[in-house]
This record gives structure tokens, C-alpha cells and sequence, in this order.
């Protein structure tokens, strides 16, 4: 073990969105690792724009404190352990710190990793909690239809690219929403989308019209705000939303999560929201049918990665300005 | 014939709740009747918090010009006919002036009224769009099942108090919120309700979660706001919410209807909104069926009806303030 340790510490609340001065990179000591705890050699961090919650210092997401080590999902490789259960070598994922090497109790610790998964992060993305919420959201609640039109919103990201991509398979017409022209044509050269439309376009509200002629059965949003005012038009009487995100309103100063609801009585639509976390019991027979999708080439995935630890604050502000295309990971050590 | 004709016109917009200066009462003369018009004697105007868009401009309600006849749904009786559907002595619901006479086309009629109904203002009440509201909200939208708990803002309001009742005949353990010691009275002794918070209670939050020891299985919104942000707090995971109306915000400057999408996403809650006028085909069997129940005892109501033409912008500011018990009319004549 080194003798050095790279740590993200919080610095300060954003002033609605998140920037690099949020955190401080600094160098700590390697933890001591007390009775119950697991020493870990941080793999991945796993970048989720609801971390942002915890910057602004919403308290029931856990505010952070000035100097306090920011702490969020990634993966780790086990290097010492006071804990039964886990041995050095193990591969977990777990709540952890923004370090290089992070103690952490078998209470924070999520499950272990099957060590042959190649590649490894895949266990942070589509076989991870974001490929659990389009899975789960798509399917539970948003149940797709053959021939229907299913919008996705941020399409391209680590769930709106896993959402849209099951729908597809489930013979849905599949627009997706997305930030530039290189990520629309991702969606229709490499995940088969039917259409794509950039919100950034002039022409954004009557693009997603023209690319949803019979109107839009099935919304799955990741964003709020006002890309989903413009989806609202066009959603058909008594269509579906599955509300997964509302990552447009959350550096918003009342905390965001505000939404339009008139449409919803207009059109008779009915929104389901979801938490990912009420199908943990399911997450095995998931995660073993994405893994076949992945293998056939039926579902394709890409992730962006940052390399080293202190790329961390970077990669964070990043995805609240559509920097990633699927998953955003921090990659900080290869497992042995 | 009378030789004038009290009218309410268009006065200016609110600033905020309506109050009196939005309408300016005068008189008017007897419309004339041209073709394809019938000349109406008004019997009931209904009054309806969703005028208050027009009376604030907005587009898509139709916003009222200064001066302009104030124009919404009532209860006339046909006394000129130069329609060939219409005679004189015809008893009909239609969009109308606030007027003693007014003249309307035939398509702003939307239905004769069976003139042996007594009362005859159960038609534009529980046997009306208010009660088609409660009725295919509760029933169609909202599902509820024996046991479980439902919970109506707005209770002893005309929509309110419909769906409660109807929430009651199927089972279910219902709560009602209301505005005052006198309307929960109303609601647990004359309604039936299991039980009655007040809003203005300086303990509507830890009242509300006593009557609710199992959590909220269902939550009949007519007002949204601060009030349903404390509903929200006592929603059961997978708890619905039929979404008929947000009284509360109708008045901001933004336009209202801005709603917490948080809890729906923490609780996994599916929100469904429902357009009553969707339903119209299916009106008649639901004024069966009320109008047995109503003759069985096992729905009950109450009307607050103001006396006058001329009391109609006391009647409609009265009901952002919660003066009304069931549906609110304004009487102006007797049918002949």
C-alpha cells in the first residue's frame, strides 16, 4: 500500500450549478481499518448528477459538510478486511469516498462483484444501478407497446440510452433527446433509435413533432424543465410518463422537481414515478438479461471515462453540461 | 319579456385571488335571437374556480377583454327558439352570458335537461360535470379499494364531496380535508367520512397522519400546494394520486399547477391525471347510478346557492376562500 492518499474533500455550495470549487483535491493518510470496516483500493467512481443534492446541502440526502470527505457509489477492490464476510482480493461495490484508498463498514458495502465481469465498470453502468433504472423504469412502469411512440429524454446518457434501447427491442418507435448532432447520430447509427432531435436546435419543438407523427404514447424523462414543457405538446390523451430524473431543475434554488402538472390533467396522462431501490430484489434476473442483450450485440453500451482520481470534480461538473455519452465513470486503479 | 337585463361584464384582471373588481355588474338590454340562436331566460349559473384563467388572460381558456360579457356554464330555460332541436319551455345546459337573458347558438348547448329533475340545480352539480369530475376521477382514475386509505383535499367542495362519498360506498377508509370545524362536521356526520382534518389547523400535519395510521393508498387532489405537500409526506410506496385539480395555485403569476414531483419518484406513486369531457359518452350511466344512490340515501348533497345575477362576483370570489359547502350557484330564476 502507498503511503500517500489522494482525497476529495467538500469545499462549497454550488451557486445553482455545480462547479469545480465545490471540491478540493488534497493529499490524506491511508485509513486505519477498524473492526467490522474493509480497507478498499478505489476501481471506479460512479459521477450521478443527484450527488448534487448533497453539494447544495439538501438534508434529507445527506448535506456535506466544508472539509468533508465526499463520499458516493463506486467500486473498490478489497486490501485488507476486519469483516467475516469479505476477503482481500474481493471486488465490491459500496458507498464510498472520493480516495484512492477508502475504509469502508460491510454496512456500506452493496454486493459483491463477480470477478470475471469484463469490463468490471460495467457493474457501476448498465449492470449497475443506472442499467437498473432504465430497466426497471422502462419496463415496470412505463410498459412499452409494439408500434408505439416512446420518447426518451437525455438519450444518450447512462439511462436514457439502456431505456431506449429496450423499448426498441420491445418494437417501440424510439425518439430520443439529446444535446449535439455527433450524439444524435450515435443513437440512430449505433443504438438503432428511430429518430433523434437535439434541444439545442432552433427547430427543437417542431423536430420532435415531425419525428412523432401519431403523437407520443410513452414519455421516459430524465430532465424536467423545458425540454419536458415542449415534450408535453405532443404527448397523446391518456399516454404514459415514467418519471425517472429531473436533472434541468436540480441546481434550482427551491430544489427543483418542480413540474408542470395542467398537461396532465389536459391529455389525461398518467405519470409513474419510480425509485430504482424497490426492485433490489430483482436486480439478479435484470442484470442477467441485459447481460444476454449486451452478449447477442442486441444492446450496445459505451461509457465515458476520466482518468484518475482527481479528474473527479471535472467529471462531475461535466455531466450537468451533457459532456458524457452513457455512463460517467472516474477511473482510479485497474484491479489486480 | 322583461325590457332590461342585469349583466356581469368584464371589468380587469386580478392581482393574485379574483376579488370583486374583475366583474362590473350594469344593465343591458334583451339580446336579440338570429338564426340558429335560442334566447335563454338564465335559471343557475355554475361557478367554477377554473374561470378565474380567463379572468387572468390566459390563451388557451379564452381570456375576457375589459368589457366583455363575462361567459361560462348555466342552466336556461328556452323562451325564443330559431333552432329546430330547441322549443320554447326547453330546460338546457350550455356556456352562456352572466345575464338575466342571453342568446346562445345552438352549438354552446350541451344538453336538454329532463325537466321533471328536482332539484333542477342537481344539474349542473352532482348530476353535472362537478359530479361526472368525482365520478370517473374517483372511480376511473383512481381505483379505489376496499380497506385501503383514501384521502380528498377540498372535501365538502361539490367534486370533493363525490368522490369521498363514492370512496365511502366502496370501502374504502376515507379522510377528508377541509377548511373548518363546521365543514368536518359536515363531512363525518352528514357524509359519512371516517374522518376530517382542517387545514388551518395549527397540527394539519400530525392530525393528518393520525387519521392515517396505514399510510395514504390514494389521494384525491383538487387543490395541490402546501396542502398536498403534506399529503405527500404520508403517500404508502406505489400509492396513486388522481390528479382533478390544484385550486391552490391557480392564482400565482406563473400560472399555477406547479407540482412537487420528488415524492412521486421517493414513494414510487403513480400520479394520473383525468380530463372529465374524455368521458362524455359514459355520462349518462354515471347520472343513473348517482341519481340512485342520491334516491337510496347513500349519497348526499348540498348546494350554496347565492340569490341574484347580480351576486355572482361575491359567489366566485367567495370560493377561493372556501365559503362554499358542495357546489356553488348562483340563482337567478325560477324555471317557469
Amino acid at each position: 500500500v502507498a503511503n500517500s492518499n489522494l482525497t476529495v474533500l467538500f469545499n462549497q455550495r454550488p451557486n445553482g450549478l455545480p462547479d469545480i470549487n465545490c471540491f478540493r483535491v488534497t493529499e490524506g493518510s491511508i485509513p486505519e481499518v477498524r473492526e467490522g470496516e474493509l480497507l478498499l483500493r478505489t476501481l471506479y467512481l460512479s459521477i450521478d448528477p443527484v450527488l448534487l443534492n448533497r453539494l447544495k446541502g439538501v438534508p434529507s440526502y445527506g448535506a456535506f459538510q466544508p472539509n468533508e470527505l465526499i463520499s458516493w457509489v463506486g467500486l473498490g477492490q478489497v486490501i485488507a478486511s476486519r469483516h467475516p464476510d469479505y476477503g482481500v482480493g474481493d471486488i465490491v461495490e459500496s458507498m464510498m469516498g472520493w480516495q484512492q484508498f477508502t475504509s469502508v463498514t460491510a454496512l456500506n458495502v452493496f454486493r459483491k462483484i463477480d470477478p470475471t465481469l469484463s469490463p468490471v465498470s460495467h457493474a457501476l453502468g448498465i449492470l449497475g444501478v443506472s442499467g437498473m433504472t432504465g430497466y426497471f423504469g422502462l419496463l415496470e412502469t412505463g410498459y412499452p407497446q409494439a408500434g408505439e411512440t416512446v420518447v426518451v429524454s437525455a438519450a444518450a446518457g447512462a439511462v436514457g440510452s439502456t431505456a431506449g434501447q429496450l423499448a426498441r427491442l420491445k418494437g417501440a418507435h424510439v425518439v430520443g433527446i439529446t444535446s449535439s448532432p455527433e450524439k444524435k447520430r450515435y443513437l440512430l447509427d449505433e443504438l438503432g433509435f428511430d429518430a433523434a432531435v437535439s434541444y439545442k436546435s432552433d427547430r427543437f419543438a417542431a423536430e420532435l413533432a415531425e419525428a412523432c407523427p401519431n403523437g407520443i404514447a410513452l414519455y421516459f424523462d430524465n430532465v424536467g424543465g423545458a425540454v419536458t414543457d415542449v415534450v408535453m405538446d405532443n404527448m397523446k390523451d391518456f399516454g404514459r410518463i415514467a418519471l425517472c430524473g429531473q436533472v434541468a431543475t436540480y441546481h434550482e434554488s427551491d430544489g427543483g422537481w418542480r413540474g408542470n402538472l395542467l398537461p396532465i390533467v389536459m391529455h389525461s396522462l398518467r405519470l409513474q414515478g419510480f425509485n430504482t431501490s424497490k426492485y433490489a430484489d430483482r436486480y439478479p434476473e435484470a442484470i442477467k438479461e441485459l447481460s444476454n442483450w449486451i452478449a447477442d450485440g442486441k444492446i450496445k453500451v459505451r461509457e465515458t471515462v476520466a482518468q484518475g482520481l482527481e479528474s473527479a470534480p471535472k467529471a462531475f461538473v461535466g455531466i450537468f453540461n451533457s459532456q458524457n455519452v452513457g455512463k460517467q465513470l472516474v477511473k482510479v486503479s485497474d484491479p489486480a
